[in-house]
Formats: C-alpha cells, structure tokens, sequence
C-alpha cells in the first residue's frame, strides 16, 4: 500500500536510540516541509480543484502536526532550533523532471514516498521506541502519513494514465530505497 | 483600528461594478497568497511560538477562504483562471528593509496592511454591491480580515519596541495609501 521498496534497519534505529531529542525536532521540521510542499503544489497547479482541495486538507493537518511537535519540545524543555536538513530531501528533488505533466507527476509521487517513508518510520517508532508516550504519539500520526500517500498517488493520476504513474512510482520507489539505504551520517526523521 | 490612511473611493467602486467576476477570481488568488505569505512569515521565524501559532490560524483560514471564492466561482459558472498580479503587493514589498529585526517589522506590518486594505474593501463591499448574495459574502468575510490585522501589528511587537512598531506603520501606512491612490488599470481587489 505504501509502495515502498524497503524497511528501515537497525541502524537508523540506533540512530532514534542515541539522538532521540535531535530526531523529536527534525520531526518538527519535517511537518513544516510538507505543509511548505502541499502549498507549493497547490500554488503551481491551482486550476486542479481536487488538488486545491486535498492540498488545503494536507497544508491544515501537517500544520496541526507541526504544533504537536512542538508542544511536545516544550514539555520535554528541549529547544526547538534549527537544523541543517539531512540529503533524502534534496536528493529525491533532484529527480523531478522539468517538462510539465511530467513534473507534476514527478512532485506528486515524490511528496506520496516522503509520505510514505513517514508512515513507515512512525510504525517503527510507535513499535520500537522505548518511551511510552512517543510510541502513542507515533501510532497517533501513523494514520494520517499512509492517507497522505494515497491522496498523492491518485492526483498524480490527474497529470498522466495511470500505469504510466504506476510505473514511474516503481522507478522513483527504487531510488527512493537506495536513498535511504546510503543513508545520513546527520540523525534526522529520513537519515 | 485599521491604520489606514485612506479610504477607497468611487473609482474603485466603478472598476468592481464593471468587472466583478474578475474581482472574484481575484479575490480567490488573494487568498491563496495571504496563505502563502503567513507560510513564508512562519517559515522565516519559526523559533517564534507565537509566530507560529497564529500564522498556523491565518493559513487556515486564508485557505478556508480561498475554497468559499472558489465555491461561489463555481456556483455562478465563472472559470477561475490565472491573472496578471496588480502592482499593489510589488510596491508594497519593494519597500521592506533588508535587514533584520527591521526586515521581520516590516513584513509582518505590510502583511497587516494587506489584511486592513482587504478589511476596508470588503466593508465597501458589503455596503454597495447590488448583489444580496455577494454583499453577505463579504459581511462575513470582514470580521477575519480586522482580526488579522491586529494580529500582525501584535507580532511585530516581538521584533522592535512598540513606539518604533507604531511609528513605521504610520510610514507603511502613508506609502500604502499613495499605491491606493494611484490606482491600477488592470481591476483588482486591492487595485
């Protein structure tokens, strides 16, 4: 369902392990990013009125996600800061193609595997972190990733025949996986 | 309350009398970009609480919004559509001081300024148009736009003493009545 390619190992959860404070405010960071992202797509495809529509939904949710965060920062008295963002963003931006549909197709899937890479890390989490209240917070936001994922796959569908989205998902799913497996040397919520 | 300078006068009037589903499809760009710039505000000053808290309110509502102009677009059998931006935001952004904390000052009270122009328009709006169901539109659509206002004026706050704060908006406010006052021939909502 979440089409994709691979399962995190141990080694980013012994990253989660050592860094745990460093990834809770990446995590912030990363609700930001998507909010950023369904807003950029929603500004560059504004005639699409499923899209303005889904986008709006998105933009709202991974807003209140990032307030969670936030609020959960503070509880802990950890200091939300800055943090250089880790490659996997860039790296999967660098493989959008420039030509419209095409790009639109290339942003959508690319925003549904962040999304879905998300959903597949908040079920190691909510699964594997010893800390009682981040397990529920985790299994809290795992729905709402794997829902995300879905919305963009099927807006994709609107910029290109649907085997066509299904085979460029395989092909961007792959790199997606060695993306990840080279991983991050940087903790982050995609390292 | 406001902070404005000016108030619109009958030319404007004139232009929406003209071209009101131009004004329309303006409108639902205006409220995407108010959305996108609480984003960017957001994204610019994110160790800000507050900051963040609020513009987290205003991309909601702003979105909201922008989906009720879209809904009455599609009611009424207007094609939304792209539009050349009016020269009103340009102006208004060619005047925020490149450094910071002046820089932060200014954004947020040009932001403020946009909401409080917006604010009077709908008032102006809700008062004469010949169409029932556009002037209820713009009755409740009015409140919000106020709201903001004092919102942004608020948070500039955090970034200069409240006497500096007070005394650039004047500044602002002085430079926004003149663009106001130019005029734009192209119709817009802030034109």
């Amino acid at each position: 369902m979440l089409h994709l390619k691979s399962e995190s190992g141990q080694l980013w959860l012994d990253q989660v392990e050592k860094q745990t404070d460093l990834i809770l405010i990446d995590h912030a960071h990363c609700e930001k990013k998507a909010a950023g992202t369904a807003l950029n797509l929603m500004f560059a495809y504004i005639e699409d009125e499923e899209l303005c529509r889904e986008m709006t939904e998105i933009v709202n949710e991974e807003l209140e996600h990032f307030q969670m965060v936030r609020q959960l920062l503070k509880r802990r008295g950890i200091k939300f800061c800055r943090l250089k963002p880790g490659n996997y963003g860039s790296q999967l931006h660098a493989l959008i193609r420039s030509q419209e549909p095409q790009r639109a197709v290339d942003r959508l899937l690319i925003a549904g595997l962040i999304e879905a890479r998300s959903c597949e890390r908040f079920d190691q989490l909510r699964k594997h972190l010893p800390d009682a209240e981040l397990r529920d917070f985790y299994d809290s936001l795992f729905e709402s990733e794997a829902r995300h994922h879905a919305v963009y796959v099927r807006l994709a569908k609107h910029y290109a025949p649907d085997a066509e989205v299904m085979s460029r998902l395989d092909e961007l799913a792959t790199a997606e996986a060695a993306i990840i497996a080279a991983g991050d040397e940087n903790a982050r919520m995609h390292s």
